[in-house]
Protein backbone atom coordinates (compact mmCIF):
# COMPACT_ATOMS: atom_id res chain seq x y z
CA UNK A 1 0.00 0.00 0.00
CA UNK A 2 1.45 3.60 -0.57
CA UNK A 3 0.67 6.98 1.08
CA UNK A 4 -2.00 9.25 0.55
CA UNK A 5 -1.55 13.23 0.63
CA UNK A 6 -3.22 15.31 2.38
CA UNK A 7 -3.52 19.21 2.05
CA UNK A 8 -2.25 20.25 5.42
CA UNK A 9 -3.32 19.51 8.78
CA UNK A 10 -1.66 18.90 12.44
CA UNK A 11 -0.38 15.43 12.95
CA UNK A 12 2.56 16.03 15.04
CA UNK A 13 1.76 12.86 18.04
CA UNK A 14 2.12 12.01 20.28
CA UNK A 15 1.56 14.89 22.46
CA UNK A 16 1.95 15.81 26.36
CA UNK A 17 -1.35 17.46 27.41
CA UNK A 18 -0.21 19.48 30.64
CA UNK A 19 -2.42 21.14 33.00
CA UNK A 20 -1.10 24.85 32.60
CA UNK A 21 -1.76 26.65 35.95
CA UNK A 22 -1.84 30.85 35.91
CA UNK A 23 -3.78 33.24 37.98
CA UNK A 24 -4.10 36.68 38.53
CA UNK A 25 -2.88 38.14 42.22
CA UNK A 26 -6.64 38.41 44.71
CA UNK A 27 -8.36 36.16 41.73
CA UNK A 28 -9.16 32.85 41.82
CA UNK A 29 -6.40 30.80 40.42
CA UNK A 30 -7.00 28.87 36.33
CA UNK A 31 -6.05 25.69 34.85
CA UNK A 32 -6.21 25.49 31.10
CA UNK A 33 -4.98 21.65 29.36
CA UNK A 34 -2.61 21.96 26.54
CA UNK A 35 -1.11 19.74 24.14
CA UNK A 36 0.67 22.13 22.00
CA UNK A 37 3.37 22.86 24.06
CA UNK A 38 6.96 21.52 23.79
CA UNK A 39 10.94 21.80 25.28
CA UNK A 40 12.20 24.78 22.93
CA UNK A 41 15.49 25.56 24.38
CA UNK A 42 18.01 23.66 26.24
CA UNK A 43 20.32 26.18 27.80
CA UNK A 44 18.57 28.48 29.09
CA UNK A 45 15.51 25.67 29.56
CA UNK A 46 12.86 26.83 27.83
CA UNK A 47 9.06 26.21 26.50
CA UNK A 48 5.97 26.72 24.78
CA UNK A 49 2.66 27.01 25.00
CA UNK A 50 0.32 27.70 22.76
CA UNK A 51 -3.01 29.00 23.51
CA UNK A 52 -5.96 30.82 21.76
CA UNK A 53 -6.30 34.24 22.59
CA UNK A 54 -10.62 33.69 23.15
CA UNK A 55 -9.40 31.53 26.14
CA UNK A 56 -9.84 33.12 29.62
CA UNK A 57 -6.20 32.20 30.04
CA UNK A 58 -4.59 34.13 27.57
CA UNK A 59 -5.18 37.81 29.27
CA UNK A 60 -3.78 36.29 32.22
CA UNK A 61 -0.98 34.93 30.68
CA UNK A 62 -0.45 38.10 28.82
CA UNK A 63 -1.07 40.44 31.91
CA UNK A 64 0.92 38.42 34.63
CA UNK A 65 3.55 36.62 32.04
CA UNK A 66 3.97 33.63 34.20
CA UNK A 67 2.43 30.04 34.70
CA UNK A 68 3.24 26.35 35.78
CA UNK A 69 2.97 23.36 33.54
CA UNK A 70 1.84 20.62 35.51
CA UNK A 71 2.13 16.83 33.95
CA UNK A 72 -0.83 15.00 33.57
CA UNK A 73 -0.82 11.41 35.02
CA UNK A 74 -3.58 8.82 34.43
CA UNK A 75 -4.91 9.78 37.97
CA UNK A 76 -5.59 13.08 36.57
CA UNK A 77 -6.52 12.29 32.64
CA UNK A 78 -10.25 13.15 33.77
CA UNK A 79 -9.39 16.59 34.92
CA UNK A 80 -6.93 17.21 32.60
CA UNK A 81 -9.58 16.43 29.95
CA UNK A 82 -12.07 18.79 31.82
CA UNK A 83 -10.09 21.29 32.15
CA UNK A 84 -9.76 21.63 28.49
CA UNK A 85 -12.91 21.30 27.55
CA UNK A 86 -14.44 24.23 29.94
CA UNK A 87 -14.02 27.25 30.72
CA UNK A 88 -12.38 29.31 33.97
CA UNK A 89 -15.08 32.51 32.89
CA UNK A 90 -17.73 29.76 34.12
CA UNK A 91 -16.06 27.62 36.65
CA UNK A 92 -13.65 27.45 39.78
CA UNK A 93 -11.83 24.39 38.28
CA UNK A 94 -9.33 23.66 41.00
CA UNK A 95 -12.58 23.82 43.21
CA UNK A 96 -14.69 21.55 40.75
CA UNK A 97 -11.75 19.18 40.35
CA UNK A 98 -10.71 18.46 43.58
CA UNK A 99 -7.44 19.92 42.90
CA UNK A 100 -4.98 21.96 45.62
CA UNK A 101 -3.42 24.96 44.39
CA UNK A 102 -0.28 25.16 46.20
CA UNK A 103 2.38 27.95 46.55
CA UNK A 104 5.27 27.99 43.60
CA UNK A 105 8.90 28.71 45.04
CA UNK A 106 9.63 31.54 41.61
CA UNK A 107 6.03 32.64 40.20
CA UNK A 108 3.51 34.06 42.29
CA UNK A 109 0.75 31.78 40.69
CA UNK A 110 0.03 28.67 42.46
CA UNK A 111 0.97 24.95 40.58
CA UNK A 112 -1.20 21.85 41.15
CA UNK A 113 -0.28 19.79 44.43
CA UNK A 114 -1.65 16.54 42.84
CA UNK A 115 0.67 16.76 39.73
CA UNK A 116 3.81 14.99 40.82
CA UNK A 117 6.26 17.60 38.34
CA UNK A 118 5.48 21.12 38.42
CA UNK A 119 7.70 23.56 35.50
CA UNK A 120 7.40 27.00 36.85
CA UNK A 121 7.92 29.37 34.05
CA UNK A 122 7.92 33.13 33.07
CA UNK A 123 6.26 34.38 29.37
CA UNK A 124 9.40 35.91 27.49
CA UNK A 125 8.14 36.52 24.04
CA UNK A 126 4.03 36.14 22.54
CA UNK A 127 4.02 35.52 18.82
CA UNK A 128 0.71 35.89 17.51
CA UNK A 129 0.57 32.85 14.58
CA UNK A 130 -3.20 33.02 13.77
CA UNK A 131 -5.80 30.31 15.92
CA UNK A 132 -3.00 30.13 19.00
CA UNK A 133 -0.61 32.74 20.01
CA UNK A 134 2.50 31.34 20.97
CA UNK A 135 4.39 32.01 24.31
CA UNK A 136 8.02 31.23 24.95
CA UNK A 137 9.05 31.07 28.65
CA UNK A 138 12.18 30.59 30.67
CA UNK A 139 11.69 27.43 33.14
CA UNK A 140 12.48 29.10 36.60
CA UNK A 141 12.14 26.22 39.29
CA UNK A 142 11.27 22.14 38.61
CA UNK A 143 9.07 21.04 41.35
CA UNK A 144 9.41 16.97 42.13
CA UNK A 145 7.26 14.92 43.90
CA UNK A 146 10.07 12.98 46.39
CA UNK A 147 8.36 9.68 45.83
CA UNK A 148 9.96 10.02 42.03
CA UNK A 149 13.56 10.08 43.67
CA UNK A 150 15.34 6.70 44.33
CA UNK A 151 17.95 6.21 46.90
CA UNK A 152 20.12 8.41 46.03
CA UNK A 153 17.86 11.32 44.66
CA UNK A 154 17.81 10.37 41.13
CA UNK A 155 15.01 11.15 39.25
CA UNK A 156 12.87 7.89 38.01
CA UNK A 157 9.93 9.20 35.96
CA UNK A 158 8.74 6.41 34.78
CA UNK A 159 7.32 5.96 38.27
CA UNK A 160 5.03 8.87 37.44
CA UNK A 161 2.41 7.41 35.53
CA UNK A 162 2.93 10.16 32.62
CA UNK A 163 -0.11 10.36 29.54
CA UNK A 164 0.36 11.27 26.27
CA UNK A 165 -1.88 12.68 23.76
CA UNK A 166 -2.18 11.20 19.90
CA UNK A 167 -5.14 12.06 17.66
CA UNK A 168 -7.61 12.47 20.16
CA UNK A 169 -6.81 10.02 22.44
CA UNK A 170 -4.91 10.19 25.89
CA UNK A 171 -2.58 6.42 26.28
CA UNK A 172 -0.56 6.00 29.46
CA UNK A 173 3.16 4.64 28.34
CA UNK A 174 3.87 1.36 27.15
CA UNK A 175 6.92 -0.87 26.93
CA UNK A 176 10.40 0.46 27.26
CA UNK A 177 11.90 0.52 24.11
CA UNK A 178 15.38 1.92 24.92
CA UNK A 179 17.64 4.49 26.00
CA UNK A 180 18.81 7.39 24.29
CA UNK A 181 21.96 6.49 22.55
CA UNK A 182 21.43 3.08 22.81
CA UNK A 183 21.87 2.35 19.31
CA UNK A 184 25.81 2.75 19.68
CA UNK A 185 26.24 1.51 22.77
CA UNK A 186 27.40 -1.86 23.03
CA UNK A 187 25.11 -4.62 23.91
CA UNK A 188 25.94 -5.40 27.80
CA UNK A 189 23.47 -7.75 28.59
CA UNK A 190 22.45 -5.74 31.76
CA UNK A 191 18.80 -3.27 31.25
CA UNK A 192 19.82 0.29 31.94
CA UNK A 193 18.06 1.92 34.88
CA UNK A 194 15.18 4.55 33.83
CA UNK A 195 16.33 7.98 34.37
CA UNK A 196 19.88 7.44 34.45
CA UNK A 197 21.09 9.62 31.41
CA UNK A 198 17.92 12.47 30.80
CA UNK A 199 18.86 12.90 26.93
CA UNK A 200 19.53 16.57 26.72
CA UNK A 201 19.36 16.67 23.56
CA UNK B 1 6.10 12.85 51.26
CA UNK B 2 6.80 16.37 49.81
CA UNK B 3 8.76 17.92 46.74
CA UNK B 4 11.91 19.21 45.49
CA UNK B 5 12.41 22.58 44.31
CA UNK B 6 15.14 21.93 41.58
CA UNK B 7 16.51 25.04 39.92
CA UNK B 8 15.51 24.70 36.32
CA UNK B 9 15.97 22.25 33.44
CA UNK B 10 14.17 20.42 30.91
CA UNK B 11 11.53 18.34 32.85
CA UNK B 12 8.26 18.69 30.11
CA UNK B 13 7.73 14.76 29.11
CA UNK B 14 6.44 12.62 27.12
CA UNK B 15 7.77 14.10 24.13
CA UNK B 16 7.68 12.89 20.56
CA UNK B 17 11.45 11.85 18.83
CA UNK B 18 10.47 12.90 15.40
CA UNK B 19 13.21 11.94 12.78
CA UNK B 20 13.63 15.52 10.60
CA UNK B 21 14.38 14.81 7.05
CA UNK B 22 16.21 17.97 5.52
CA UNK B 23 18.59 18.66 2.18
CA UNK B 24 20.19 21.27 -0.38
CA UNK B 25 19.29 19.81 -3.70
CA UNK B 26 22.28 18.05 -5.47
CA UNK B 27 23.69 17.04 -2.06
CA UNK B 28 22.77 13.41 -0.22
CA UNK B 29 19.87 13.98 2.27
CA UNK B 30 20.28 14.20 6.05
CA UNK B 31 18.24 12.83 9.01
CA UNK B 32 18.01 14.73 12.52
CA UNK B 33 16.30 13.58 15.11
CA UNK B 34 14.47 15.69 17.59
CA UNK B 35 12.41 15.86 20.88
CA UNK B 36 12.40 19.70 21.16
CA UNK B 37 9.14 19.61 18.69
CA UNK B 38 5.54 20.71 19.18
CA UNK B 39 2.59 21.74 17.60
CA UNK B 40 2.66 25.56 17.60
CA UNK B 41 -0.80 26.60 15.83
CA UNK B 42 -4.37 24.55 14.86
CA UNK B 43 -4.78 27.37 11.72
CA UNK B 44 -2.75 27.67 9.75
CA UNK B 45 -1.11 24.23 11.15
CA UNK B 46 1.90 25.23 12.52
CA UNK B 47 4.93 23.43 13.96
CA UNK B 48 8.03 24.06 15.86
CA UNK B 49 11.39 22.71 15.92
CA UNK B 50 14.62 23.18 17.80
CA UNK B 51 18.33 22.70 16.58
CA UNK B 52 21.48 23.80 18.02
CA UNK B 53 23.35 25.71 14.88
CA UNK B 54 26.35 23.31 16.06
CA UNK B 55 24.10 20.60 14.28
CA UNK B 56 25.22 19.44 10.68
CA UNK B 57 21.41 19.83 9.94
CA UNK B 58 20.57 23.38 11.30
CA UNK B 59 22.42 24.90 7.91
CA UNK B 60 20.56 23.20 5.57
CA UNK B 61 17.25 23.78 7.37
CA UNK B 62 18.11 27.53 7.29
CA UNK B 63 19.30 27.75 3.22
CA UNK B 64 16.30 25.41 1.97
CA UNK B 65 13.64 26.74 4.67
CA UNK B 66 12.37 23.33 4.31
CA UNK B 67 11.80 20.04 6.01
CA UNK B 68 9.88 16.72 6.74
CA UNK B 69 9.03 15.30 10.32
CA UNK B 70 8.82 12.23 9.92
CA UNK B 71 7.19 10.52 13.23
CA UNK B 72 8.65 7.36 14.78
CA UNK B 73 7.47 4.27 15.36
CA UNK B 74 8.75 1.13 16.99
CA UNK B 75 10.33 -0.43 14.08
CA UNK B 76 12.30 2.85 13.76
CA UNK B 77 13.83 3.56 17.44
CA UNK B 78 16.91 2.63 16.92
CA UNK B 79 17.33 4.56 13.52
CA UNK B 80 15.71 7.56 15.50
CA UNK B 81 18.33 7.50 18.42
CA UNK B 82 21.04 6.78 15.47
CA UNK B 83 19.87 9.60 14.20
CA UNK B 84 19.92 12.02 17.30
CA UNK B 85 23.81 10.85 18.29
CA UNK B 86 25.32 11.06 14.64
CA UNK B 87 26.11 13.73 12.57
CA UNK B 88 25.38 13.84 9.20
CA UNK B 89 28.59 15.56 7.91
CA UNK B 90 30.58 12.05 8.68
CA UNK B 91 27.60 9.67 7.42
CA UNK B 92 25.09 9.09 4.52
CA UNK B 93 22.32 8.43 7.41
CA UNK B 94 19.63 7.10 4.82
CA UNK B 95 21.65 4.66 3.57
CA UNK B 96 23.67 3.40 7.20
CA UNK B 97 19.83 2.77 8.59
CA UNK B 98 17.98 1.42 5.12
CA UNK B 99 16.12 3.88 4.69
CA UNK B 100 14.26 4.84 2.17
CA UNK B 101 14.56 8.82 1.06
CA UNK B 102 10.79 9.32 -1.42
CA UNK B 103 9.93 12.70 -2.74
CA UNK B 104 7.65 15.00 -1.31
CA UNK B 105 4.98 16.46 -2.65
CA UNK B 106 5.09 20.11 -1.45
CA UNK B 107 8.51 20.91 -0.47
CA UNK B 108 11.92 19.94 -2.05
CA UNK B 109 13.44 18.07 0.06
CA UNK B 110 13.08 14.05 0.91
CA UNK B 111 10.31 12.63 3.31
CA UNK B 112 11.31 8.71 5.18
CA UNK B 113 9.09 6.44 2.86
CA UNK B 114 9.11 3.85 5.98
CA UNK B 115 7.83 6.76 8.36
CA UNK B 116 4.18 5.93 8.31
CA UNK B 117 2.90 10.12 8.65
CA UNK B 118 5.05 12.72 7.21
CA UNK B 119 4.69 16.09 7.73
CA UNK B 120 5.65 18.50 4.88
CA UNK B 121 6.92 21.84 6.69
CA UNK B 122 8.05 25.35 5.11
CA UNK B 123 10.09 27.98 7.74
CA UNK B 124 8.60 30.76 8.43
CA UNK B 125 10.76 32.56 10.93
CA UNK B 126 13.93 31.36 13.35
CA UNK B 127 14.36 32.98 16.50
CA UNK B 128 17.88 32.19 18.73
CA UNK B 129 17.38 31.04 21.89
CA UNK B 130 20.65 29.78 23.28
CA UNK B 131 21.56 26.33 22.73
CA UNK B 132 18.95 25.68 20.83
CA UNK B 133 17.04 28.01 17.65
CA UNK B 134 13.55 27.24 17.36
CA UNK B 135 12.28 26.62 13.58
CA UNK B 136 8.60 27.67 13.39
CA UNK B 137 7.08 26.16 9.98
CA UNK B 138 4.00 25.86 8.21
CA UNK B 139 2.61 22.55 7.43
CA UNK B 140 2.04 22.59 3.86
CA UNK B 141 1.18 18.60 3.19
CA UNK B 142 0.63 15.41 5.34
CA UNK B 143 1.56 11.70 4.04
CA UNK B 144 -0.41 8.75 5.32
CA UNK B 145 0.28 5.50 5.19
CA UNK B 146 -3.18 4.02 3.54
CA UNK B 147 -2.48 0.83 6.32
CA UNK B 148 -3.71 3.18 9.23
CA UNK B 149 -6.86 4.06 7.18
CA UNK B 150 -9.92 2.17 7.92
CA UNK B 151 -12.75 1.05 5.20
CA UNK B 152 -14.00 4.82 5.40
CA UNK B 153 -10.68 6.33 4.99
CA UNK B 154 -10.94 7.78 8.20
CA UNK B 155 -7.67 7.72 10.14
CA UNK B 156 -6.55 5.32 13.09
CA UNK B 157 -3.15 6.30 14.47
CA UNK B 158 -3.38 3.95 17.32
CA UNK B 159 -2.35 1.21 14.10
CA UNK B 160 0.39 3.30 13.38
CA UNK B 161 2.84 2.19 16.90
CA UNK B 162 4.27 5.51 17.44
CA UNK B 163 6.84 5.89 20.32
CA UNK B 164 7.77 8.62 22.56
CA UNK B 165 11.02 9.88 24.12
CA UNK B 166 10.74 10.40 28.14
CA UNK B 167 13.38 11.14 30.47
CA UNK B 168 16.43 9.63 28.23
CA UNK B 169 13.82 6.66 27.26
CA UNK B 170 11.71 5.44 24.44
CA UNK B 171 8.28 3.62 25.07
CA UNK B 172 5.62 2.58 22.81
CA UNK B 173 1.99 4.11 24.01
CA UNK B 174 0.42 1.75 26.87
CA UNK B 175 -3.48 1.58 27.58
CA UNK B 176 -6.05 3.70 25.98
CA UNK B 177 -7.61 6.16 29.18
CA UNK B 178 -9.90 8.37 27.67
CA UNK B 179 -10.47 10.60 24.49
CA UNK B 180 -11.07 14.55 24.05
CA UNK B 181 -13.81 15.40 25.74
CA UNK B 182 -14.58 11.97 27.88
CA UNK B 183 -14.84 13.96 31.11
CA UNK B 184 -18.58 15.98 29.77
CA UNK B 185 -19.51 12.92 27.67
CA UNK B 186 -22.46 10.61 28.75
CA UNK B 187 -21.50 6.95 29.54
CA UNK B 188 -23.18 4.65 27.02
CA UNK B 189 -21.06 1.62 28.09
CA UNK B 190 -19.60 2.02 24.45
CA UNK B 191 -15.73 1.95 23.68
CA UNK B 192 -15.44 4.85 21.28
CA UNK B 193 -13.22 4.26 18.44
CA UNK B 194 -10.01 5.71 18.47
CA UNK B 195 -9.13 8.46 16.20
CA UNK B 196 -13.14 9.58 15.78
CA UNK B 197 -12.42 12.69 16.95
CA UNK B 198 -9.49 14.30 16.47
CA UNK B 199 -8.99 17.13 19.24
CA UNK B 200 -8.25 20.03 17.99
CA UNK B 201 -7.06 21.84 20.78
Amino acid sequence: MGKQVWKSGNMLYPLPAVMVSCGRQEEKPNIITVAWTGTVCSSPAMVSISVRPERYSWAILEETGEFVINLTTKDLVRAADWCGVRSGRDTDKFSEMHLTAAAASAVACPLIAESPVNIECRVTQRIPLGSHDLFLARVLAVDVDEALLDEKGKLDLSKAGLVVYSHGEYYGLGKLLGSFGCSVRKRTGKKRKAGSRPGNR
